[in-house]
């Protein structure tokens, strides 16, 4: 028998590991449950109340950490609460998809400080072009952010496809049609960054994205994530389950109408084919509708037919039940295997979703074996076409909250200037 | 915002803690990795040699560990292997189907030291007579093994149906007939045993039994779990996937032939109407066949038509090939959604599916987006009809691999004897 492994809760750490781990562990509790004292986090997190100054003075060194409002508790003195700094770092998470791309940033608040979206038709493009428009609005955004001495950490790339993380590579994308496309050494090589770049699943992306770090009722739940595809998450006791080659997710390509209608994957009857976006469009409005053209917006095409749905136009109402009816088939396959909290739905779904609702629950009563469909909720996703680009911006942040002097202390890189006092001050 | 939870990792231990952990850490350790020398123990665990002496010390009075053979390591002295001592205790596990009974009880290292089945109809009985069947045949084998001084630590009874185990509640057994039945409690009330019972759905204990704890292949499972109706677990990175209410793994109510055949639960086209045992049964045979009838034993049923299909017979092959086939067709969705390393076919499924391969591993390749089916192995369970009485059994001694202290030492229950060396001994 070779030698085993120890189990990781006993692992000693060296002192340098031990700073680190503590250094993140403290990162994180600010991000999870918000500004507190140095007293309460010593508390909390079971260090001395030295301990917790020496960190907290080196979090506020590399720019990650500050001093906030004045906090009274009921026992004890006042003290400084300390909380996040949100300015000096951000992830970066990008979106390439059918129709368009996506980029956001968030800073390690997880507030959205820049936004940036472009249309285009990536199946008229090949995969170096769709990139370099990629690159472009990473470029731009980044220079931007560099003005207000912002520095990226990290930028993760989801993508509508199977993504094998451990090859670095897009195993196949059918509606963007490509196939084994080498996207992280692809956007490595034009990118040109000095940050890391990764790939990833959007769907798995978006699932991250809703899976409220500490909040219990969000440690079960299915994310189904509809654009022109349909995929998603599952995010099981708070963390997302990739299965065996990262490929979990692939919830589109369920086959729920064996003689239906072809799918970009070549086969027939997928979910998709019922439940995406092409779907709804084509059973709500003729060839010749503009609700129907890329000439105008996604965005504003899903207004459009939510504006007609409002005025209890027909056709519309009755292609967002059938949509919705077909969402609520696959949606309670899946409930049936994994009785979530919650079905979170994403996408174009958080814009029209809640026309679609009453189908959708009926479907899901229907189609589940537990009484009251194991009380699993339908909720509508607040972050929208957002989701998956603010998972991989979380995602590019990971880095920092595991290991936060990856972030240089301000000092290392700021021109010390002679002081009236003689003592040195850092710019 | 109220007082959050301290991290589970840095919680601290209070001593008497600290030592039960650690003896329940040195317990696990011993029956993932076999048996070692106290030396090894020591430097794996990370723990000094002395304290390992008073934990393996503690561990041989409680009857868990014993002494085993010499080992010889390359560098340093010869040293006496310990080992898992069998015998002192046993986990108990019980199944209730519709047309079985069964238990094993599993000693510490996972040996099985006693099975019992008994076929009934359990839809021609009600609850307490079908409980009381198992409450025989518990205390016939406590009282066996009670002979031969091994004591139960636990019973857990899995059942074919929807189980709260919050509530202790069988809410739903669609092919049992039963519903909103207080099954714990009437297992506990007619047993009057002084170990716990614990319920718990069949399809959870059957995964259970399958995910062998260290071992890599088996961290990512999906267990399909086919007897009249058809469950199964969803095994996630080493941990039972168990839904909001515990409801995960009702995967024979996916429905897959919507106008298909009616369902014990009410609806129609239900993946376990079209997978499951009956479905095999009428399709291979007609109804005065003896393979339909329920006079013969299970097993004995299967063997036949194995023996049918190993000499060829068209009907039954074309049988097999069918039910095959739609096993697939549910096992492709849920790949789709899962990407496991390995779907492993337990039940019925175990005893008939080398001759379903070929189907099932065509509809996989057929149904599931990604290449080469995501990479996912179909294995046939070893365990076969003992997956679920085996993972109740393991799920019984959990208590002990946690808590060592909850197995009384040898000398606390045992009469002193007057020795002649003036020394007590103990019997």
């Amino acid at each position: 028998m070779s030698a085993p492994e120890p189990p990781t809760a006993r692992r000693s750490l060296v002192p340098l590991d031990l700073r680190r781990a503590n250094l993140g562990l403290t990162l994180r509790w600010l991000r999870d449950h918000g500004p507190r004292s140095r007293a309460s986090l010593a508390n909390e997190l079971e260090l001395t109340r030295s301990t917790v100054s020496t960190l907290v003075a080196e979090l506020v060194e590399r720019g990650l950490v500050r001093e906030g409002a004045v906090q009274r508790s009921a026992i004890g003195r006042p003290g400084t609460a300390v909380e996040l700094d949100g300015r000096a770092v951000c992830g970066l998470g990008a979106e390439v998809n059918v129709n368009h791309i996506s980029l956001a940033a968030l800073d390690l608040t997880g507030t959205v400080v820049a936004e940036r979206k472009l249309a285009l038709d990536a199946r008229e493009l090949d995969e170096v072009q769709v990139v370099d428009q990629l690159v472009g609005l990473v470029r731009e955004t980044t220079d931007l952010l560099a003005a207000s001495g912002t520095t990226p950490v990290g930028l993760t790339v989801g993508v509508a496809g199977l993504v094998d993380r451990e090859r670095d590579v897009l195993t196949f994308g059918p509606n963007l049609g490509w196939r084994d496309v080498a996207l992280g050494e692809l956007v490595r090589g034009r990118l040109e960054a000095s940050y890391p770049v990764e790939i990833d699943n959007e769907g798995n992306l978006a699932a991250t994205a809703e899976a409220t770090p500490g909040d219990p009722e969000r440690r079960d739940i299915l994310v189904i994530f509809g654009e022109v595809g349909v995929g998603g998450g599952i995010v099981a006791d708070g963390r997302l389950l990739r299965g065996r080659q990262g490929y979990a997710g692939e919830f589109g390509h369920m086959i729920v109408e064996p003689e239906g209608r072809r799918c970009g994957c070549g086969r027939r009857g997928c979910w998709e084919t019922v439940s995406g976006l092409g779907a709804l469009l084509e059973t709500a409005a003729d060839p010749d509708d503009p609700v129907r053209g890329a000439e105008m917006p996604l965005e504003a095409r899903l207004t459009e037919l939510n504006r007609r749905a409002d005025l209890g136009d027909a056709r519309t109402l009755a292609a967002l039940a059938q949509v919705g009816s077909w969402v609520g088939v696959g949606a309670a396959v899946l409930t049936n295997a994994l009785n979530p909290a919650a079905i979170v739905l994403s996408g174009y779904y958080a814009m029209v979703g809640h026309h679609m609702r009453p189908a959708i629950e009926a479907a899901l009563r229907d189609g589940v074996l537990a009484p009251d469909a194991g009380g699993t909720r339908v909720e509508l996703s607040h972050l929208g076409f957002l989701a998956a680009v603010r998972g991989g911006a979380l995602a590019s942040l990971e880095t920092v909250f595991t290991d936060p002097t990856t972030v240089p202390r301000r000092t290392e890189t700021a021109t010390p200037i002679p002081s009236a006092t003689g003592k040195e001050q850092y710019a």
